[in-house]
């Protein structure tokens, strides 16, 4: 279980929230509230967008709180759309390429849950990773498979059919293997233009997500930076939140027929 | 604040107290108990005598939870004298040259506690090095600078005498600033025959220590491995415990005129 | 391409090879003289045999002439078997999953060489891993899946058939693909009872390979460790060399079939 | 004996300089060819100004040409004043506070050479540095020692005198040690608004340093980027160059009463 911060709207400096507030995301990564695991050490990352035609990404094993380099990166880097990722490993290794968030071309995802009883159908499902796509996959997690299954589903053309096509698959696959364990899936996608956030589990247990728009500002995350409880909004079970550039925000029940 | 074992008996394999028992070392780097800070996810080290003059030294800036590296050596390595520690870092950065146990020709020393407002009384004590030893330290920490200072004190000498002299001298530059801070030294030291433990603190917070002896075991802890404890005698505060290669056991309050 | 040496003969401290000799691994690090690629600084990884039942592994993605962990690691182990691989990368990520040697069970593998274009044959050859290894998996290198490929073709019951089987493998899905580039594979095999060598490669430039044998010594090289080169015998391409535990030699022409 | 580059002018992404020229800064990590060594694959740093007080930093002790960290900020930080520096080191450790650039404040401040003999002089060279600035160092290099001796003496207030000054001290603690190895400083000092290069040398052989102006971009270089050979000016030996933030170059031998 990890824990994750997405923002959108005014340029600003990715300090501001990561590091800055009270429960900032390197903050909850020594201990987080509202996580099964209350430390987040094995890793980290932020995806970031500027004037290219791809994010930034810089992702390393340390743990947050204890890296240099990032507090001087997002001190220095401002962003109008952006990603930060604290993990807490559910198994796989801890290497760069296992940290969050994973970027192809213009895109960003990063995710906080997991395939339960993963090894059962891992093989079955890097099987579907369209040949496009095969060879871009540089780690060996659940989170990342499931990036390139969203990818392989049509990503590029309708968002919301393929991440809804990679749940339905990954619970299928976990179906024929007769899977007990949840999938918990808790997660965040952006093109660069908008962001996508998704809160849905197979179980009642989905991880926490809550957003908060203030004035030109809207912040997703997996829990509150701060005490003003009464600010944040949690996404129910299954819901997704869609942001657009212009900061309209919508939700759906998107997921409900996969469970 | 930081945890640490040592061990001095029949050789064992080192992840037969590093990892195996329920509350071992590792376990305590992600939930310690007895300590002020529950993570110690800055670093690690371990230190052990073999058939060589020096002792082996692997130390890594990664959580000791994460480190595959860890888990094989700790596997393979056997050793009748052995050091290991997780770091939390009171303020000095976290790189390898800052992780315990530093080594010296064939000593080793580690520590948890730290020197009240290090960064006044730094310099003063850093220019008490003697010029044989001052190029060696590697480092930044409080800690790497007491190890340096019993060297110079004459440790290969008298090490009762050197530990004495470093903590007096350490209190002695703490007035001078007027340190209202404590000077916290739980500490352990070993030439490659027998170890010396300390529990020492200017005020009346001394950071925990116990031992256990059993059958050819000797092990010297931060807090129990394990919930039988009735069989880990704790240390009293400024008491120091010294065990011989025969597995003699001493104990003394040679600090007690410091304070 | 990547420089290595393995040893197998009366215990000898690690450091006594990889260190001490004049072009020892750690000095063909820097400057490899048969060696495609001069550098070899894209991490590196020692496996070595003791009393367990699995050997040790110590993997890192720093140069190996700059850690200092390797150099005590290697001064203070001692092992009758054992492995040591600097690597150049040929285009897979660096990390430590990625480094040589690789570990599974009781066997060590490491390899020198390419899949010409390789991520043409990847899937393919991915999907003819055995389930009961599939997930053992760490890394995304071509060398790591030419090891799973022996596994599941019975390394444990015939390594001789497993390696041969896995060559013709490759080769064969590479002329599938009318793939042109050449397949290179001088490797090294043990079980932790013998230990054996191949030189291979589709094309007339297979990666080189000596071998030396003095009193209860065999070494097993990329590249001579002194200038004594009389003392040095070349394997010939395609030619596969086999030394037990008590230090009988024998080579075979086993491969030329492959071809 | 390490390889940087520093840009002034319009803003560039970074990556234009570090990674695209046919001989960039990261293809001379692996192949430098002014260099005593040709390899410099002991760490990198890369500082760059924007609109914050203080630079940005991200330094790791991986070669430079293995980092993807590297490459993806590169690939998105513009900047229209910053310092790249790859490491070969001189003797004292790999670690990021090792690295360059080093960073104090709104100062930057990189070096190719190296103090002859530098454990005979460190000592009494560390006891010059300011107690304003004592504490702020990290590491243990000859390189960060003449940064703060400059701080120290007087950097904010005439930089051309400090620089002076911090040679003239370095070369009188050589000569009181009778030290008959050379002092090479080729070095490069930003406060944000403008950039001062240095080639120095106690003896004949101070390292390379070439400039070149283009438009609006003056790039300053251990070695040139291209075979353009006509376009780029080597320094003369002690010579020192200005380069203000409107881009008017004054070059001074400022330093010959020093040797």
């Amino acid at each position: 279980m990890c824990r994750w911060l997405s923002y959108i709207g005014d340029p600003v400096y990715l300090d501001s929230l990561v590091f800055e507030p009270k429960h900032s995301l390197v903050a909850q990564s020594l201990h987080a509230e509202e996580a099964k695991t209350p430390t987040n050490g094995d890793g980290f990352g932020i995806g970031w967008y500027g004037d290219r035609h791809t994010p930034g990404l810089y992702r390393e094993i340390l743990p947050a709180w204890n890296d240099a380099n990032l507090q001087s990166l997002a001190h220095n880097i401002e962003s109008g759309l952006f990603f930060a990722h604290v993990r807490a490993s559910t198994g796989t290794g801890t290497s760069r390429s296992n940290c969050h968030p994973f970027a192809y071309d213009k895109y960003l995802f990063m995710h906080n849950g997991q395939i339960g009883d993963y090894k059962l159908v891992r093989r079955e499902l890097e099987a579907l990773i369209d040949d496009k796509y095969y060879c871009s996959r540089q780690g060996t997690t659940d989170s990342e498979l499931i990036f390139y299954l969203m990818l392989s589903f049509g990503l590029e053309l309708d968002a919301h059919r393929a991440i809804r096509k990679a749940i339905e698959t990954v619970e299928a696959a976990m179906r024929r293997h007769d899977i007990k364990a949840a999938f918990r899936f808790t997660a965040c996608l952006s093109d660069g233009e908008s962001l996508c956030a998704v809160r849905y589990a197979s179980d009642d247990k989905p991880p926490s997500l809550y957003y908060r728009k203030r004035g030109n500002q809207v912040i997703v995350v997996s829990e509150p930076l701060d005490a003003e409880s009464a600010s944040w909004i949690a996404l129910d079970r299954n819901q997704s939140l869609h942001v657009s550039r212009d900061l309209t925000i919508s939700k759906d029940m998107m997921l409900e027929a996969c469970a």
